[in-house]
């Protein structure tokens, strides 16, 4: 019930030039592949926390990267175990088994079939979301800006310095990276519907790459994946997302301890000012040879530089 | 403090062509145009009901159609006033002075400048945000599904029945709606980092534009614009979106009772599950001159039915 694309049959409508005849017009019924949309609700210690409307598929990673992301646990080992579950079994579902459904079926999603979807979390002995944590997830997601004095109390406390991570990258191969997601984004390509993200070393390999219908969601199964991977902070790497650099995508590069986050979009405003006030290279605009970079430029190297150490 | 765009020093990156001499990266400075993003907290009576990160600007229409789509409101009646305030003067701002502002700054955006914006709605005589709506709002946004037994669950009663909506649209005037979405949108294509949502009328006729880094909100902007010029159900109407159609804004098309929806990008399956449900129709892919009908097909006229009644 939990597929990550979903027939549907659809009429396309072509029409002809605007030269053309009045009665050109065509239709034709085909079947589509649309990128499958359901909610996840995520619970720690047995109490709900969140929803999110996802692409069903990674959802251990989802749940990881998103407790990453609002600085809930910062090793692996701060994650006692998760498990997937459906509605009244939850507790006693076998995530592998439903990671294994995930990879087979396509399926053409009746309204009720994914609504019982939660990640169920244990967090190690001694870890607890405390009361004070819960409230200010909740504030911060759900609640509002009063008593607010910052913006920088809007994020999480990041757990790594980025300051300190030396991790240079040649703007060559950042111009490298969007042509490589899109390459093994080839899966899904065909739903168009998905934002992808990935990490990337500094030599352009990559290492991970997600997909969802969400781009926030996209960020935090990446994150999720590294966690669980014992990859924490991804030091030296580089995170590209297939559009937009929105503050909350920052705010998981900085949580993740990503030095360089790159957009093949536009960055926001408050995007480009948290990137600053973090230490964090951010890149926009990412297409063809040509990039913009808002914070962060020493972690760049130009071809130039290259030559010239070369030549020195 | 609150400008729709933020001035930013950017550094330009480019390379020289793949087969170029390797000293070939050129570099400059220069000042880049960002899209604005700030928190908006909204309050009902004194309560905060939620934060979103939003694109400063048409903040009184962001508020009521939020509204709107929560299913809290259905007309103008419904809303005594809102009034937009920062921080510690809440509660005494002129909110038309704030709009002015709106239109004439551009600013640099330091950190703690936007994080005081709050809209202080006071709904009308004997309606209030029962503690039972307050809390399912918490519940679908920020807590889970636990508990839930279906999708439907997920959405607010539609105030609207859109099957009754008898409304017909050509496929020659939809495929033109991109084209005059983007030249409404000239404005702020500097930034290229808004999504935008406008409201056509079935001749094609552009009713309202509204841009924000966040695409729901460009959907609650027009919705809450509608409310408030008495134009609600928005009937016979078609919702414009520049970006692809999820589940949300699906919900607010049909709490809007909008007919038709048409999205330049892919839906997800769960929107056109709720499209079906709704009788709403829905458009993906509508891009040059052809398009995608996921659901409600009797809405469209294709020019080859405008000959056949013609010579009919």
């Amino acid at each position: 019930m939990t597929g990550r694309t979903a027939r549907r049959r659809v009429l396309r409508i072509s029409l002809a030039g605007q030269e053309g005849p009045v009665g050109a017009a065509q239709t034709s019924a085909r079947a589509d592949l649309l990128a499958a949309e359901e909610p996840l609700g995520i619970r720690v210690g047995g109490e709900a926390l969140t929803l999110t409307m996802r692409t069903p598929g990674d959802d251990i990673d989802l749940a990881a990267g998103f407790l990453v992301s609002e600085g809930i646990v910062r090793t692996a080992a701060d994650i006692a175990s998760i498990s997937i579950c459906t509605g009244e079994q939850c507790g006693h579902s076998d995530h592998d088994k439903h990671s294994d459904h995930d990879k087979h079926s396509d399926h053409d999603g009746s309204a009720d079939d994914g609504a019982g979807n939660i990640a169920d979390v244990e967090l190690r002995a001694g870890l607890a979301v405390s009361p004070a944590l819960r409230r200010n997830f909740l504030t911060t997601s759900a609640c509002g800006v009063c008593g607010k004095a910052s913006i920088s109390e809007l994020s999480a406390a990041p757990s790594f310095d980025l300051n300190a991570d030396q991790a240079r990258v040649s703007a060559a191969v950042l111009a490298g990276l969007p042509d490589a997601l899109r390459e093994a984004q080839r899966v899904f390509s065909r739903t168009g519907g998905l934002h992808a993200a990935g990490v990337f070393r500094a030599d352009g390999e990559l290492l991970v790459i997600r997909e969802d219908v969400g781009r926030h969601n996209a960020v935090d199964k990446v994150v999720g994946w590294a966690l669980q991977a014992g990859r924490l902070p991804l030091s030296g790497c580089v995170l590209l997302v297939s559009g937009r650099a929105s503050f909350e995508l920052v705010q998981k590069a900085v949580l993740a301890g990503i030095p360089l986050l790159a957009a093949i979009s536009a960055p926001s405003s408050l995007a480009a000012q948290l990137a600053q006030d973090a230490g964090l290279t951010l890149v926009g605009f990412l297409r063809g040879s040509s990039m913009n970079v808002y914070t962060g430029m020493q972690r760049i190297a130009t071809s130039g530089e290259a030559a010239r150490r070369e030549a020195g």
